[in-house]
C-alpha cells in the first residue's frame, strides 16, 4: 500500500494511492497515527479497501498533501551515515550510529516551503531515506528488526548549519526550526518498494543535482538501525527514522552553498516518489 | 493550583490537590495534555473547581502518581546551565544555552522504579527544575516569555553516561531510555511557587545529599530560555523545558559514582515536592 494525507495543515485526511490514483479513505475514520499502527492498521485498512474500493471518491488534483504520516513522538535521525557524507564535512566515518533528533514540529507536507528562520544564513538540504515504525520496539534484535517496520518514506533533513554547528553544543538546535521536516509525498509498505538496500536517492537546487546517492552505500543498514536504536530507547509505532545523507550537501561545497529565497528543492527515492520545495524568507507569503 | 496525575501507567487520570489533599478531577473529563493547555484548560479546570469543589472525591492514599503531565510533544533539556556543574564535569561555561532532547518515551512518575538500561554501567542523577509550556511559542520575546509558561515541575533527568558521552555523539542517547524522565509529583501554576529564580533544589542517594542547590545560581534565565528556543522551534502547550542540573551528579564525583540497583533516589524542590525512585536492574520485580 501507498498511504498519504491531505487538505489543510493540521486537518489533513488519509488518502491511498491505488495503481497511482490517488483515493480519499477518509471514512476509514483513522490518522496515520501512533494508535493506527498500534491497532494492526495497515492490515485493517487493507481489509477496507478490498471491501470499499468500488465505492472510493478520488482526491482532486492540486489539493496540498500533509506529512505522509501524523506527528509521531519522536524524529530519530542518524547521521553520518553514508562515507562520502562524512568525508565532505570532514567528519571521521562513525564506528557506532550518531543519533540526534528533530523536534516533531518541523513536519510538514512534501510540497510545502521550506521557511528560512529568522537569523538563518546557512540552510542546507539532505535527502534521505525515513524508515517508520509498525510496533513499539524496545530491545529488537537485528534478525527481527524489519518487523517492527511499517513502511518508508522520503525525507528532506532541513538544517541550519550555523545553529547545528556554530552555535554551541548539540546538533538538534539546527534541526528542528518549522518546516525543516517534509515527509512523503506518501508512505509505502516494504512491499512496494523492493531492495531497500539498493535505492537510488537524489536532489536539485533549481534543476541542478547537487545530491544522488543510493542506499547500498548505508554504513549501518536499517535492520542494525532499528536495533540499535531500541536499546537506547523505546520506538513507538508511527516514530520516524531518518537514516542519513549521501555526498552533496551544501556544506560539503567549496565554498559552501546555502539556500535563498526563491530556490527550488526537487528530491526523491526510486519507489518513493518525489517532492519539491520553495524556498521561502520568513514571514513571506 | 495543583495538578498532578494518578492511576496505572498509560491509564493516568486527572487530580488537583487542594491545601494539599489530592482530589480526582476525572469528571473534568482531560487529561493534562497539549489539547488541555491550548484550549486554556487551566481556566477552565479553576472554574470547574470553584463549582464543583464540594462534590470531589479525594484520592485513596497509596495510589500510584504518573508524570504530572502526558506526554509532550519534546522534552527539551538545557546542559551546564550551573557554573558549578559544569565545572565538576570539566565543561566550560556555555556562551549561549545547549540544547538536547530526551526522548518523550522515557516520561514516568515520580515514584516509579528507575530501571538500568542492558549494558549500563554508569546511570547519573540530575535534579532540574521543569517547566510546562502553556501556549504556542514561537520568536517570543524575554519580556513576554512568563506569559508563555503553564507551570513548573521537578524533573530527575536521569542519565547513562557511557551512552552520553562514549558511544559516539549527541548526548540523546545517554537521556532517552525507558524511566530516565520521572516528572512530578505535582505541576504548580506560577502563583503558587513564588520567587522561580531562588528555589532551593537537592537531591540524595540512599540518604546521602549529592546535590543541593538553587536556581539563583542559573546561568541562563527561565526567561531567557523560553525565549532563545523559540527561536529554534515552535514550543507547544504542554511541552518540558528542563533547565539544568547544580553541583553533585555521580559523573563529577572523583572517582564517578553511578547508581546500582536497590539504591534509593530522592530529590526535591521547594514548592514543587519531593519525588523518590528505587533503582531497579532491567527485568527486575
Amino acid at each position: 500500500m501507498k498511504l498519504f494525507r491531505f487538505g489543510e495543515e493540521g486537518q489533513e485526511k488519509p488518502g491511498v494511492l491505488l495503481e497511482n490514483v490517488p483515493y480519499d479513505v477518509s471514512a476509514f475514520g483513522e490518522d496515520y497515527n501512533e494508535a493506527f499502527f498500534q491497532n494492526n492498521g495497515l492490515a485493517r485498512l487493507q481489509a477496507y479497501l478490498q471491501e470499499q474500493r468500488a465505492q472510493l471518491q478520488e482526491v482532486p488534483a492540486g489539493v496540498r498533501l500533509g506529512s505522509a504520516i501524523a506527528r509521531p513522538s519522536k524524529i530519530v535521525c542518524i547521521g553520518l551515515n553514508y562515507a562520502d557524507h562524512a568525508r565532505e564535512t570532514n567528519a571521521k566515518v562513525p564506528e557506532e550510529p550518531i543519533l540526534f533528533f528533530k523536534a516533531t514540529t518541523a513536519l510538514c507536507g512534501p510540497n510545502d516551503a521550506v521557511v528560512i528562520p529568522k537569523g538563518s544564513e546557512k540552510l542546507d538540504w539532505e535527502v534521505e531515506l525515513g524508515v517508520v515504525i509498525g510496533k513499539k520496539a524496545s530491545y529488537v534484535s537485528e534478525e527481527e528488526a524489519l518487523d517492527y517496520v511499517a513502511g518508508y518514506v522520503l525525507h528532506n533533513d532541513y538544517s541550519e548549519r550555523a545553529f547545528q554547528l556554530e552555535r554551541g553544543g548539540q546538533w538538534v538546535k539546527g534541526k528542528s526550526c518549522d518546516t525543516f521536516a517534509p515527509v512523503g509525498p506518501f508512505l509505502a509498505t516494504p512491499e512496494e518498494v523492493g531492495d531497500i538496500d539498493n535505492l537510488r536517492l537524489w536532489l536539485t537546487v533549481n534543476g541542478k543535482t547537487m545530491q544522488d546517492g543510493n542506499t547500498s552505500n548505508l554504513i549501518f543498514k536499517i535492520p542494525f538501525l532499528v536495533s540499535y536504536l531500541s536499546q537506547f530507547m523505546t520506538l513507538l509505532p508511527g516514530d520516524l527514522i531518518t537514516t542519513g545523507t549521501p555526498a552533496g550537501v551544501g556544506l560539503g561545497m567549496n565554498p559552501p552553498l546555502y539556500l535563498k529565497a526563491g530556490d527550488v528543492v526537487e528530491l526523491g527515492i526510486d519507489g518513493l516518489g518525489s517532492s519539491r520545495q520553495e524556498v521561502k524568507a520568513y514571514g513571506q507569503n
